[in-house]
């Protein structure tokens, strides 16, 4: 029996982070399937002092394989939001307490398929319970009220955490002033939905996969490399591959007739690839797709309109030109909805070359757009 | 060892085609790679009567896992361009001889992996050498001297056909006096290539692949059914499935938070995957896309620019609106360098939802712009 199933079957090493467990048993948390989930642990980054009232809170949700590490630096990795998180930055750590967990279902310190089921003492993999955004949305509500936080001034993320700051407007209207998804709207397509399966599929091909069995085994690092790039597909755009690669042949051989020489681009979705294997898990990897997969905001409700007709924040939806996952009509249409609900919604667009990665990188356009935003609002 | 390696492998049927068998050892045929192949095998089929003088032919290229069988009807099969191939149609039966042969490297009669090696007595597998879009033509045009096909009044093709169609223009100008390339540009870009990449890795990962050599074994069939998936993301529009599935769910039962209870969307890439399994090779696709990746025009001259200022014929591009492997911007951006390389190139556009798959679909359109075309450069 192993003790810390979580970090031995793939290399990536986190920070020490804050941890907290709720729903022992027998006190399960109730996921929206209607299944029972206990204990559960939270593992979470704070930035930012919390105000006496509880009143100045901040929810970053991360994106798929994202950690709670938003801003700040540990060691020589830098926060995947620190340019938008810290003193007199949009996500003022001066005045506001700033709260980021590992999601429900992740492998970075927060109870997932690589957890250990306290029912069998093995992992859960292909065990664990199929989770939800809302799921994982009800989770950081537990760890907030834990933490003393009363009240969000705003909830935001990119792509997985744009659903998830949607999902908190929906879920807890009277929580949050506002929201602020990034690279995301009401409910995955159908394409998305193909592209997750396509990477999926390529894990549970792995022969190492073994229905999920494969801690203390040989990791699928081909499986879980190969959903990755199918994954990078839909991350970037071809406009930055053509100025970074063109068709340039890689490494030093380069003999263009040999089956496998090849292309510069080739070898950067193989390194993407190789590069998750380290840090992530296969199963983690299957359960936060079909999370993705499952979101769908009107889920429960007579329908999206009734949902969005729940929200009393403001929303800015921000979408990015280039982005082919979340395409800007795609969101702009969900402003349109949101209004139509009577919700306060603005649309404002990145205009970038870099695809739905943008919201990881296009920070100076970030920053000016959430930041007049906040102003506005009063809140910044 | 096995007699006919080609069919056992897969369970396609292809209709008994006419062949015809040149390079003989010891007379091999040369690459572009600058090694040597022989025997080639090509099958064919022809639509139409051929001139007295030779004049009158035609050559329709196919695409990736395309057959021989453009035109006509095989029991209950009908050609995949049957609507433009016919007395009275676009590419008209009464007055041209059309020729359209499987492709070196391709499964369905042509020498490919899947043939037996004669130094070996094995099938080639992975020994087959890598094959490029220019070995392509240059194999079809072997085939109409053998059919006294003199001069070829039109060249046309999809995707990879229309790769063909171009290549056709730049390596015998003096041959070809019109050419029609649909969905296809003068190079595949990188995005196109990694997405080539990520299918090949697909079928490399399925354990039953073994370096190729599964012939007479089990079929690496995960491995293919993903490798099509993944390029169904690419042929398909989020439009399409969204008219076609939305969010709904597969089958009876409907569990929406059982990990394995697929959307409709994904029983689709299910059904396109196994498909395909059931009628194509796995090398095949290796070999196809690889020759796809090297698709250059430019390859072997000072420079793209001046491979295009050899072409003698007029050029009709066509693009689709929703094309996401070859998009608009794209073939428009050749049309430009046509010109300017003084060539009489003009650029339409198929108007549709159906992404790149509308070549194979939107045949209303494809009949009105090229008849129009071939009217005015008094073809038809």
């Amino acid at each position: 029996m192993l003790n810390k199933p979580e970090i031995q079957y793939f290399k990536g090493q986190w920070p020490a982070q804050k941890t907290y467990t709720f729903a022992r048993p027998p006190h399960y948390f109730r996921l929206e399937s209607g299944k029972y989930l206990g204990p559960i642990t939270v593992a979470y980054e704070t930035y930012g002092q919390l105000a006496p009232d509880g009143e100045n809170g901040v929810y970053i949700a991360h994106a798929l394989t994202g950690t709670a590490q938003a801003g700040g630096h540990s060691g020589q990795e830098k926060g995947w939001w620190e340019p938008l998180i810290g003193p007199g930055k949009v996500f003022d750590t001066n005045k506001y307490f700033i709260v980021c967990a590992n999601v429900l279902g992740g492998c970075y310190g927060t109870t997932g398929p690589t957890s250990l089921n306290e029912k069998t003492g093995m992992p859960y993999a292909m065990d664990f319970p199929v989770v939800t955004i809302r799921d994982m949305v009800r989770v950081q509500k537990h760890l907030l009220d834990h933490l003393g936080v009363k009240h969000l001034k705003i909830v935001s993320g990119g792509s997985l955490g744009g659903m998830q700051a949607l999902e908190w407007a929906v879920t807890y209207p009277e929580l949050v002033d506002v929201v602020i998804p990034v690279a995301a709207s009401e409910r995955l397509t159908p394409l998305a939905i193909a592209y997750n399966q396509a990477g999926r599929r390529a894990i549970m091909n792995d022969p190492n996969w073994l229905g999920g069995r494969y801690y203390g085994r040989t990791f699928p690092v081909d499986g879980l490399a190969l959903a990755r790039m199918i994954g990078t597909l839909t991350y970037k755009t071809n406009e930055t591959f053509e100025e970074r690669f063109g068709r340039k042949l890689a490494g030093r051989s380069r003999d263009y007739y040999n089956f496998f020489q090849d292309f510069e681009v080739e070898s950067y979705f193989n390194y993407q690839g190789q590069k998750l294997v380290r840090r992530f898990d296969a199963n983690s990897y299957l359960y936060l797709t079909k999370a993705m997969d499952l979101h769908d905001l009107g889920r429960g409700y007579p329908s999206v309109l009734s949902a969005l007709r729940r929200i009393k924040s403001k929303v800015l939806l921000i979408g990015i030109s280039s982005d082919l996952l979340f395409p800007p009509v795609e969101i702009r249409g969900l402003a349109v909805e949101l209004r139509r609900a009577g919700v306060d919604a603005t649309y404002r667009q990145l205009q970038s070359t870099f695809g739905h990665d943008a919201f990881l990188l296009e920070f100076a356009q970030l920053s000016q757009i959430i930041g007049e935003f906040l102003a506005e609002a009063g809140l910044n």
